[in-house]
């Protein structure tokens, strides 16, 4: 932590992050009394780890442990390691942790870091670095995404991060105007967030319900440079806010969080599509995408900006170029409503609707747990190493549902929703 | 971190703090090429961990990976957990840190936490949460205390330590005298930090050398208040200052070091001894100890201030009455001549000539990787839960070596080596 950056922190209003604190612990993860609690955070977000840990063990828990990265220390090894420091990752630490949520430890993240931070480094190093901490992650990961355990995301506002989304400000001004951002957006800026949290999923889940009792086959967009239909997996189901791990806990795996959110059909997807925001990938921005489906495959491919990183995405796998997720997101949201770009997905995929390219969630549907990898392809689920989602929502965008019948029910008129 | 503690790191000379760095990797670690490292540090700590990465990776480090520990979540548990806390630890991750070093990874500690974090809170549950930690330790424990891997530790001069070390301070003073007392004692306040230690490193052989070739069956040590014979075990052996590791790496587990030690005959310590300073104990100081030796056990013991702390460790278990270390080093020492208390084993046990109570070096002994347990205790080593060293040396002190036949050499006189 630099002189400078230190300073910041001072900057950030402390009961606000207090509160951000307690949302984590309470809503995000509802921690149980007596259950460990595994952290991971970025150094610079120690005054966030240190409120999270009191409210921790006043929920009860059994023992704190915080893993803080410093974006110096990995500068250091793109500087200084030999080159077969790229192929190697702590396998014995991602093990531990997956034998500690094994063991019934919840999971908390806190993003914010640099989305720049390996911009000027040697892509190739970048991806191999990646690829090795994929494979070593793989034990721990599967059980955050199996959903076995409670686990939640939080943001805090680093200033490495604040300077790229407010380019124009000194580092103090755009962190302060960063964490008001997260804040909002984290529904933490009112006297009862835990309350406001509360209201906000039980919206959510009105939501998720009016859209599961249509079962609907397929969504339709229109709008400018739009004119897609999405078909959506045999036995999808609707998700959104809080939601039950396998643990019995519920809890709000991100936060911020607007969507609501379900598995497309990955051979049912036609027509094309124009981005509403630009999708930021691994340091580079990508804008104006505009992509034509046919039989779920995407067919053709440009962008205004960052084409080629988009072709290379797509030619990942089979699975990058079919859907693995579509989104729903009013235009009213706060997060749209901020009008940033926080080139993070935590933040970004909750300002609009919003598809994803590559893997699915097995959660999004009918009795997902229950069901193979194999009846999962068949019923629609697409499966992918990648899961990017890019906007296509805005205030002219409206969807209709599309029965089994062909029958059409208006969902969302001008970015809003219908009914 | 404060912002308060944040600033006082700007008065710590950066040359210096990249020499112990440099000194802690090449000297301290001999970290190999293509050699994992594990750090663990306080979180104030990190300037020097990025410093330390940086050397470890141009030496040709695989993956660094470093663990913070922070002093505020430490009393956010005492003061909120729930009591059934104090008996958990993180098993799970000193398990995977025990498999990086089967696996090769070399181990670095930064100490520097402040000495009286805890001493406010709760003693029962202090002792508990070190216990259970202890317990989980083991594993990684083990592949340390029997050397099979090279490690180190170094210190950082954390502003609560440093408080601690010059009370009459504010603290941003007392943080810069002891990072110069940490650099003097470190021999990096010189322009060639590695070749003093390589020279040290040569003085330390010559004089365990001297020591193992006569094999001293006892040391006597007279002086105000102490008149005491140490016999040495059978087949005991000299160790200080670099020293090879079972994979092959010589490394100094210690900066600083000043001491030769051997492991003393349990059995075979008879008289009395005073201490010449302070003990820090958790917290606590005891001074003045003054005990009587009969067949090796303590059947007296007073202290003018700390007894009854005093009484509480030597009842811990049987071996806790016994020697377990007796460790000399010259009045003239650098540690020795700063005059400061530092409230830390690494720094005051190489400030004069000790002994330690409890467990003793496996390591001390001739072939002493070969020995089982059970010969161990023949040969005179002790065995306690405790390991505790304090300070008998001062320049009033003479010690001679006693041979099988009872002929007398002379070891030190008035503090200095005689020879
Ligand atoms: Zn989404
Ligand atoms: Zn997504
Ligand atoms: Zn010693
Ligand atoms: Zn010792």
């Amino acid at each position: 932590m630099t002189t400078h950056s230190r300073d910041v922190s001072a900057i950030i209003d402390p009961v606000k992050l207090d509160r951000l604190a307690e949302v984590a612990v309470k809503i995000g993860l509802q921690l149980q009394a007596g259950q460990d609690l595994v952290m991971t955070a970025p150094i610079a977000a120690l005054p966030l780890v240190r409120r999270i840990a009191e409210h921790a063990y006043k929920a009860g828990a059994g023992l704190v442990t915080p893993f803080f990265a410093d974006e110096e220390i990995t500068l250091a090894r793109y500087r200084n390691a030999p080159d077969a420091s790229f192929d190697r990752a702590s396998g014995w630490l991602y093990e531990g942790m997956a034998k500690a949520f094994a063991g019934g430890a919840a999971r908390l993240a806190i993003a914010g870091d640099n989305p720049l931070l390996l911009s000027s480094q040697d892509p190739a190093k970048v991806a191999r670095a990646n690829k090795a901490n994929s494979i070593a992650y793989q034990p721990a990961l599967e059980k955050i995404a199996n959903f076995d355990i409670n686990w939640n995301i939080v943001s805090y506002p680093n200033p490495s991060w604040a300077t790229q989304v407010f380019p124009g400000d000194p580092e103090d001004v755009a962190t302060a105007k960063l964490a008001d951002a997260i804040f909002a957006a984290s529904r933490v800026d009112g006297d009862d967030p835990v309350g406001a949290w509360k209201a906000h999923n039980a919206a959510l889940r009105r939501r998720t319900e009016w859209l599961n009792a249509y079962a609907f086959h397929a969504l339709h967009f229109t709008g400018p440079g739009t004119d897609l239909t999405v078909g959506l997996a045999d036995g999808h189901e609707w998700h959104g806010g809080a939601s039950t791990a396998k643990n019995g806990v519920t809890c709000n795996p991100n936060i911020p969080t607007e969507e609501v959110f379900t598995t497309p059909h990955a051979r049912r997807v036609e027509g094309h599509v124009t981005s509403t925001k630009p999708l930021s990938h691994q340091g580079t921005l990508i804008e104006n995408i505009s992509v034509r489906f046919e039989e779920g495959r995407i067919v053709e491919a440009k962008a205004s900006r960052g084409e080629e990183v988009l072709n290379k995405v797509l030619d990942t796998d089979e699975g990058a170029r079919r859907l693995g997720e579509v989104a729903l997101v009013p235009h009213s949201s706060p997060i749209s409503k901020s009008g940033l770009l926080f080139y993070n997905t935590l933040f970004d995929e909750n300002a609009a609707s919003h598809i994803a390219l590559g893997q699915c969630y097995s959660k999004c549907f009918l009795d997902g747990a229950t069901l193979s990898q194999e009846e999962i392809a068949i019923r629609g689920g697409n499966k992918s190493f990648i899961h990017i989602d890019w906007m296509i929502g805005s205030d002219r965008i409206d969807v209709d549902g599309i029965g089994k019948d062909g029958g059409r029910v208006p969902v969302m008129r001008g970015g809003e929703w219908a009914a």
